[in-house]
Order: structure tokens, then C-alpha cells, then sequence
């Protein structure tokens, strides 16, 4: 058999494989084992790699994957690319594996207008002849005749003007002067964005200059230990004397430990961030601001705070420059925040013509349904199932969580981050749901048959994998041996339960949307699934389940992490967050629990299509 | 002799006076001696009294002293008024004479608008027909759309709206909501004006809803315990690492006990008070917001911030309500202050056809002139002689000092407070030296003359007080036994050489400024002399040393307390913040120092006319 040299790089190891071998073959001998949570079915997509050299035609299943433009620049999935001449292969930087597809550009076609800009001047010095005061002159280097200026910029005004001879940069933002700087400091400008979660809070560091995205990374929610979601939080703070303040002050220090990270990730300085742009939930969006979230708790779940607001970075307590400031965005209800006004900003609704659904799904799904000339959002409470919570087996969408299920003769799976799996994620549960329904063995009522019940054709392989579990049937997607903890990641009759009321409660919102929009779900042309969730979920399981309305299908757009894109928007242009203030007065909050029919549509959701 | 009955009030003592007899001797008679600093001889005008009942008509004395609106009301000089029927005398208020005079209603002809205003409003509670957050929910209620809210507004918001049941009082200012009261407590709305000087501190509380004054009171400004003028604290803050936060936390704690003293006098509470204005110089303006005031102490004499800047009284420790606002107004220049600005506010220079001068006069004189077509003001050096400091027996114009003196056959003085003089203040060494000069006994080069040397016609008992002083010709103005302290209180060759250096920089700056206008001085049509200087200064006296120039005598107006009175304009009127902003660009600032031929100018106005 005729052997080509393969070089992976940027490490060079070199082998010798077989002509029609697959790269991922190759990887193997060289030790270089790559992701292939599918086993190598070119059906997870987790395998990608960059290959120069003769690797033939892209399969149908590269095709599925990766979109022309990356299979001209040599993007394959290594599972699929055969051996056909000698190869360099580029494996993924696994940050850059992190950063890539994660975001859509954010700073495509925007005009670069940042919160905040510095610009670098020379000034004459003060004389008999020119008295002006420092400033003045400094107000006057701007263009601006006159500002309430901060007495802590002017503290440090009169030593810094004569310790770099006038020639200073001035930083400034829409309403003014915020600080100077000795030298031209024009290269550093950095801004940050916070995506605030309940679960994870989410931080990507900006250049300011050129619209490029320094560094994107995540911390926990230490929140969590006084209370997992909201409602639990919401009472711990109703509860305990100082709630509030142990909540906020968790808060910061969370983000200061991830602005830290960012910083050294990307070799920067505190010093150099200006700016900042917050989104989130309207709770952690109150918790952020130490505001009493309180009124959210029981109808009519007012916020106390809806429009955005600047705030200085000190104000706040954030390791950021002292003079910077932070903007967070308007929210639109209660349950409705501006991780949702983000979305908008990102994906674009409220400039389409045609009618779109945005639907970002976590505890509380949001969804947005309109187009330019129209808004409706509403928060439907899903409940915990999506998130992997109160599942049997279920954890969030972390390194060891099936994220997909595929159905062979048997299952197969991917888990995140490869190696064995410890539980099982949404997007995961939602495939394994839409294999038992397509294959018989839950019906539309969502019950778990039991063998005898099934129709004789199923694989035996599968029947093998039901059991009884708390007097109930149960279905066992992996055995106690296979997983990491060696206990069995099962489907139990409770968690199709979860499911369905979680699917159940978006598919009404969906429902109670276009009805006040005045439309059929069918007329809806382009369904953006936002976050991680979206990312993952197979459209197909979405449909299946009814998560998603029949005919829909083939409109799914994954919009990756669009609420973060959109705070990046919001941080690189002005405009951005003129539009995200008019997003929050023009959007209409349909709350659902005040809809007439609410429960009886969602009670008739309840069941699989 | 007829005798008529005389009710002295408000403690309703009665005597029965003859006829003819003065008010005066009839207090006197009822155990309730009036101030009568000229013994009596309607000079001095301290005896004023309201008086119902039959007292004649007024003296020339009287009208000379008093308005014609406030003989109409009854207001006489106990000293002339004599008895003439049964009468009714009012005493005045010990603190109502410190006011009265002292403004000349700052609230007049001015349209209410003051920086922080109230309005009551029932707010509809929220339900889910109506979700609006409590924020746009009180900002509706202003008829705002948006505003960048203060988290710690919010932060009250939701506590306040439930406790008072929606019924609230928005506490606002021109650019939104500052904060909210539960119920309606638009009838308490303060404000607070702070007249920043070197060696006082004054405050004046004002009622904003009616523009009433509802006290005034001064404390010593304790900065002075690290040097008495402005050089000396400027060396201070540029010799000691803290010494800008020593005088700067100096400054604020003497604010706040004078705000105590305030709130006691009229009964007043710290909360309701949400605005307030400061003026002062500019380097007490520096001190105030913690600037570093180093810059004004060499060429070219810069400030660090000229523009007029609003912070809230929380950031700067006063004890206010802490969502108040505290608005400094700009200066001119380093040494012509925000007080110079408040001078022109009240004045009215700035609105003025005809070329006016405006003169405040301290250890620096800061002069104005000009019309409504252009302002040109400086800061001339006078040294401390006005303000009494470095005169052998000199001190400020406070109790125990002689403000004015009186020729008649001897010499005779007014002390302020009454009792035994313990030193003269500015107004009285003029008034000395002007007398001086009028007798002969100080010729026009300032050199006290022997006896010998003095013209014969002069009186025996002015001649009998001419001695020596430490190898020098000096002249005794009140001997040991009549004084507080049982030393003598004498006019000296070198406080006669002190007084000419002080006319001197204030003559010569009057014609430098009259020369940068291209007017001769005599085309000036009215001269402002503001403060407590300008009040006891007898223009005569002034004309007679050449403090100001001939043929200005009869267009003297004592300006009052002209830069409180400017500060209260500014807070009862957000027009008069605006004017006062116009007017620090406005307003020209001519540098005494790079005038050329200054030195000249000021030489010749050393000597005498």
C-alpha cells in the first residue's frame, strides 16, 4: 500500500499513513488523538482541522458541517479526509477552537464608534498671555466649551499635564472628558463585556481601536451557593438581612477574578480598560447594580430598574481603569433583560422585513417574535430540564455532559470535551427523546413503554436498554461501565416529564406570540436559537420533540452566542446603544401568565406531535 | 412737662418719657441701652428701632440714613426721633439686624426656578396590565423618557413607592430625577449658598419654594491654623505630603458645623436640604472639591478648573440630604474667583448700557468693569492693610472693632458689637486717615507730621495726640484707658505706609482696567463696593486717600454682601447658573503683572490727591 508523509502541525510530528486512510487515523499513530465524540461518523463535527495537500473531495458530511468558504480555505473533518498525496495538517489552537464559530463577527459592518475613545494632543503650555486653566485648555484640545467635569479627573489633571510637557491623551466618551493620560496612549483602549447568567458569568476583552476580540472567557456564578436559579435567589434575599449585599458583592469579586483572566489571557492591563457593556437578566442585571430585585418575586414582577445606565467603574468596584465607565443595558420586563435586547442587537430583528423568532432558552427561555416593524418578547418559565437540572442524569453543557445522541443499530453519543460522559445536557436529553419517540418506544403522551408494548420491529439492541427504575420504566442510554463515574446515565419516566413541560411552556409561548402578533406559526421565516443551547441542539430533535413549531424545521439558525455579540455591538458603537435604549421602549412585553388561554395551550403542548 | 407712654417690644417694658425727649434717653430709661456708637449724634445709624405712634418727622439724619420706603414702614434712629405722643418702639431682633441690610433680596425680580426642585405626584401601582419598571414608572410621572439613573436613587426606589403607596414626592433638577420622598413633602425644599473666603466661612439657608432667607451665619475658617492668606496655604500644600487633604478635610468639617448652626437658627432639618451653591476664590474653590491649588502660586498663575461643575453632597461629605447636589459656580482666573462672578450676578454688570465698576476688597481687591457689551476684571494685590491684618492695632471687621471714625472737635469712633474698641478694622483706619489727611496732620506723601510742623488752626485736642512710636511720628486714636484691652490704639507711620501700598494696587488697577476699556475712569457712571468693607467703607473717606478716583464720590453704591447675595441668585434660578457660566467666558481677565508700565501706574497712586 502506497504511504504519504502527513505533518501535523504546529508540533511537525511526522508519520507515514496509509493511502485512504483517514487523518484521523493518522492523528492516532502520531499521538495525536483528536475529538471525535461521534466515533468517527463524521456526524459531531468536533473533528475539524485545517489540511494542505491531496485529501480529496469534502464528503456529504463535511459539506453538512462547514460551510463553502471554510472548505476552500482547507477545513476538513479529519474522520472524512482520506490520505491522498502527502498533507500538512493544522490542528486547532484549542482557544482558537473556543473563540471559532463562537461569535458571528461582532463588529462586522458597524462603524466603529466605542463607548469610549482617547484621542492623543499636544497643548501649549500655560503663559501670561494664555491663562487658561488646565481645564479649560484641555476642554478646549476636545472642541468642547464646557463640561461637569469629575473633580477626580481634575485631581490628577495639573500633575500629569506638566509631568508629560502637555502632550497628553485625552479619553472621552459622548458626554465628555473622563481622563488623561501622559503620552500617547492611543494603541491601549480596551472594553469589556459581561454577559451575566444565572449559571455562568461570561467576559470577552475587546480592542476598542480595531473591533477585535482580545480574549472570551467564563467563571461560575458563585451566586449558585445561595440559591441555583433565580427564584431561590430572590428569596434568599427576601430572607436574609444582608442578602443583597452577599449577592452583589459576589458578584464583583466573581468579575473581578474574570477580568484577571481575560487580562492574562490577552497580556493586558487593567489600566487600559475604559469601557465596559453589561447584559444579562434582569435579576443579575439588579444584582449587578445592588438594586433590590425583590418586586420580581410575585406578580405583576415588576423591575425597579428598566432603562440602561452608566455607571463608573469605581462606582462598581471593578478592577477596571478608575475613570472608566459601564454601561448597562436596558432591560424590557421583568423576566425579559437585556442579554434579550442583546439578542435583538445581534441578530437583527427589529431590522428585518420579514417576521422572526429569536428564541435563547436557558431556566427562562426569552423569546422575541417580530421584525421591524413589530416586537413582542416573553418569558416563558421552561423550567430547569434544559439546563440539565432536575434530570436524573442531567448537568449543564460542561466537558463530560452528552451533547448529542445519534441513533445507529445501537446509540451512540458525543460528550463535550471527549473522554467518558458524567450526565447528560438539554441538547442531549432532546435528541435522546426524539430517538425514543421516532422509534416508538415513548409515545405522544410521553410514556416509556414497556417491552412487551413495543412494535416487534424495534432493534433488540434498544429494547435491551429498558428497565424499571423507581417503579417506573426507564431507558438506559449508558451502562454504569462506560460512564466516568461508573453509575448508569439513564431516561427516566420523570425526566421525559421534565421535557415535556419544559417544551411544553416554550412551544405556548411560541404559540401565544403569533397569535399576538396576529400570524401562524408557518409564516415565521427564520427561527434564531441563541446561546450555547442553540448551538447544540440538533433541529431535527427540536422539531421532533415540538419544541419547535412543524414546518420550521428548516429555518433554524444556531445564533451562537448572540447575546454577548450583541453586548460587543453595543461596546464598539454608540449607535448600538441608542438602538438597545429604543429596543427597550419598543419592544412589547407579553406576559404570559396574563394571556387568556395561556394554560390550556401549553397544558395541550404538553404532549410529542 | 407732658410725659407720654412708651412700650418698648417685644418685652413690653413701659416707661413715661417727657416730651421731646429722645427714644434713646427713654430706652435708656427703661434698663435698655441701645447701641449709639457716635454717642448719639445720628451718625453712625445703629440705633435703628420701628417706632408706631407720634415721633415727628424725620431728621436729615434720618433720611440720610434710611430708605424712604423704610421711614414709610416706621424705621427711625432712636437717637433723633423724639417723643411726641404715646408710642409703640420695636426693638430689633439681635439676628434680624445681621440679615437686615445685608442682602438686598436676592430673590427679587427673579423667576423661581431654582437647581433642585419637588413635585408630589400619585403614581398608579403597578399590576400585569401595566408592568412598568418603578424606574420608568416615577420617570412618566416626570414626563421623562429616559435619564441615566443613579443606582443609588434606585436602590431606595422600590421600598419607597410600596411604603407610601405610589404617593410620592420626585425631587428632580434640570437633567432628571434626583430622588423621592414617600408622601408629599414639596413644602420643604432648602437650599444652601457657601461664600468661601480666606479667613470666613459664610452660609445662608434659603427656603426654595418661597425664595425666603431663612438665616445666615459665618464660621471662622479654620484653615488660617495653617496660614492666614492664600500664599501662605498654597506654600502649605506644596511643602506638606497631605497638606491639600489636611485643608480640604479642614474646609468641609467647618461646612458642616456651619450648616448645624444653620438648621438650629431656623429650625431646619439636614435632609430636606438637596441643593446648594458654592462661592468663594479660586483657590478656596480648589481646596473645596480637593484640587490641587499649586499652580496658582507662581506664573502664570493657572487654575487647574475654571468651568462650574455640579457633584453631589455625598461625594463631598457635606451633610445634606445625600442625593443633594452642591453646584460650584466657575472662576475667572486664578485669583478672580466664582465669588467675582456672583458680585457681577448681583450687580448686574453684565446687563448694565452704562460702564460700571465693581469693587470687592480683601488682602486682593478683585475689580470688574465694564457693561453689557464686554467685562474686563483683575486681581489686584492689596496686601492685608483692609482687612486690618499687619496695622499695629488692626483687626478684621468683627465685634470690638472701630469701623468708622468721626471728626468733631476730638475724635470720635463707632465700635462694631459697641463696648470698649479693641482694634480698628479697614473701613475705620480709612475713615482715620482720611481725617488725618483732612487736618493736615498726614501730608500727601503719607508722612505724619510733627507738632511743629502742623498747620496753628488745628485743634488743641487732635495736636495733643500726636507722639512717638518706635522712632517714628504716630497718632493716638483711643488711649489705654478707653480701650477693651488697656493699650492704646494708635495710627502709625507704617500703617499709614500699609494703607498706601493697598490704595495704591487698587487705584492703579481701577486705571489699568480703565485704560483696557479705553475710558477715562470719570466715564464710569456707578462704583459697586461689595462686602462688609464696602458697607462700613464711607465713600467720602475713600475719595479723600484716593482709593477711588475724583468724581467718582457721589456714584458709590454699597453693594452689601454682593457675592452671597449673587450665590442665592444662582440657586433660586437655573437661568442664573447659566448666566454665571456665560460669564466666566465672557468676562476678560487682565493680568496686572504683564500690564506693561503696571509698576508706574501703581507708584504714583501710592502718594495721596
Amino acid at each position: 500500500m502506497k504511504k504519504y508523509r502527513v505533518v501535523f502541525k504546529p508540533k511537525g510530528i511526522t508519520v507515514f499513513a496509509g493511502a485512504g486512510s483517514t487523518v484521523m487515523e493518522a492523528a492516532q499513530q502520531a499521538g495525536l488523538p483528536l475529538e471525535a465524540l461521534c466515533g468517527g461518523m463524521g456526524n459531531c463535527g468536533k473533528c475539524v482541522v485545517r489540511i494542505a495537500g491531496g485529501a480529496g473531495k469534502p464528503s456529504a458530511e463535511e459539506k453538512n458541517h462547514l460551510a463553502p468558504e471554510e472548505l476552500k480555505q482547507g477545513y476538513r473533518l479529519a474522520c472524512r479526509a482520506k490520505v491522498g498525496g502527502h498533507l500538512e495538517v493544522f490542528l486547532p489552537d484549542p482557544s482558537e477552537t473556543k473563540a471559532k464559530g463562537f461569535f458571528k463577527e461582532p463588529g462586522k459592518g458597524l462603524k466603529l464608534h466605542p463607548l469610549v475613545e482617547k484621542t492623543y494632543i499636544r497643548l501649549a503650555p500655560p503663559s501670561l498671555e494664555d491663562q487658561a486653566a488646565d481645564s479649560s485648555r484641555v476642554l478646549q484640545g476636545l472642541g468642547l466649551k464646557s463640561q461637569n467635569l469629575p473633580p477626580s479627573l481634575c485631581r490628577k489633571l495639573p500633575r500629569t499635564l506638566r509631568e508629560a510637557d502637555f502632550k497628553v491623551t485625552l479619553i472621552h466618551d459622548e458626554r465628555g472628558l473622563l481622563g488623561v493620560e501622559p503620552g500617547d496612549t492611543t494603541a491601549r483602549n480596551l472594553g469589556l463585556v459581561f454577559d451575566l447568567g444565572t449559571t455562568t458569568l461570561a467576559g470577552y476583552l475587546v480592542d476598542l481601536t480595531s473591533g477585535k476580540l482580545l480574549a472570551g472567557d467564563a467563571v461560575h456564578n458563585r451566586q449558585a451557593a445561595h440559591g441555583a436559579d433565580i427564584i431561590t435567589r430572590l428569596a434568599f434575599v427576601r430572607r436574609e438581612k444582608d442578602g443583597l449585599q452577599i449577592l452583589h458583592r459576589v458578584l464583583i469579586d466573581a468579575l473581578n477574578e474574570l477580568v484577571e483572566m481575560l487580562l492574562g489571557k490577552a497580556n493586558c492591563r487593567g489600566e487600559d480598560i475604559y469601557a465596559s457593556v453589561v447584559v444579562g437578566n434582569t435579576c443579575m442585571q439588579h444584582l449587578f447594580l445592588g438594586l433590590d430585585p425583590s418586586s420580581l418575586a410575585y406578580t405583576p414582577f415588576v423591575p425597579v430598574l428598566k432603562e440602561g445606565v452608566t455607571v463608573s467603574a469605581a462606582e462598581m468596584g471593578l478592577k477596571l481603569n478608575e475613570d472608566g465607565l459601564v454601561h448597562v443595558l436596558p432591560n424590557i420586563a421583568g423576566f425579559v433583560g437585556s442579554d434579550t435586547v442583546a439578542v435583538i442587537l445581534s441578530t437583527g430583528l427589529d431590522r428585518s422585513r420579514a417576521t422572526k423568532l429569536a428564541i435563547d432558552i436557558g431556566t427562562n427561555g426569552e423569546l422575541v417574535l417580530g421584525s421591524r416593524e413589530r416586537l413582542l418578547a416573553c418569558s416563558a418559565a421552561a423550567g430547569p430540564a434544559f439546563e440539565g437540572a432536575r434530570i436524573s442524569s442531567g448537568m449543564r453543557a460542561a466537558p463530560g455532559a452528552i451533547n448529542k445522541v445519534f441513533l445507529r443499530d445501537d446509540i451512540a453519543f458525543s460528550v463535550i470535551g471527549g473522554g467518558k460522559p458524567e450526565g447528560i445536557c438539554g441538547s442531549g436529553l432532546i435528541d435522546a427523546v426524539a430517538i425514543l419517540l421516532e422509534t416508538g418506544i415513548v409515545n405522544k403522551r410521553g410514556k416509556i413503554l414497556s417491552p412487551g408494548e413495543l412494535d416487534p420491529s424495534i432493534s433488540p439492541q434498544l429494547i435491551r436498554r429498558l428497565l424499571r427504575h423507581q417503579g417506573a420504566n426507564a431507558f438506559l442510554l449508558v451502562p454504569a461501565s462506560q460512564t466516568a463515574h461508573r453509575r448508569p446515565i439513564l431516561i427516566t419516566q420523570e425526566d421525559i416529564r421534565g421535557l415535556q413541560l419544559a417544551k411544553g411552556a416554550i412551544a405556548a409561548a411560541i404559540q401565544v406570540l403569533c397569535r399576538c402578533y396576529g400570524v401562524q406559526a408557518g409564516y415565521v421565516e427564520e427561527v434564531f436559537l441563541a446561546g450555547a443551547f442553540g448551538s447544540y441542539l440538533n433541529p431535527k430533535s427540536a422539531l421532533r420533540i415540538g419544541l419547535i413549531p412543524p414546518g420550521l424545521g428548516e429555518r433554524i439558525t444556531p445564533a451562537g452566542n448572540a447575546a454577548g455579540e450583541g453586548g460587543i455591538k453595543a461596546l464598539l458603537s454608540r449607535r448600538e446603544i441608542k438602538r438597545a435604549g429604543k429596543l427597550a421602549e419598543k419592544v412589547e412585553h407579553v406576559e404570559l401568565a396574563a394571556f387568556p388561554g395561556f394554560y390550556e395551550l401549553f397544558a395541550a403542548e404538553i404532549d410529542f406531535p
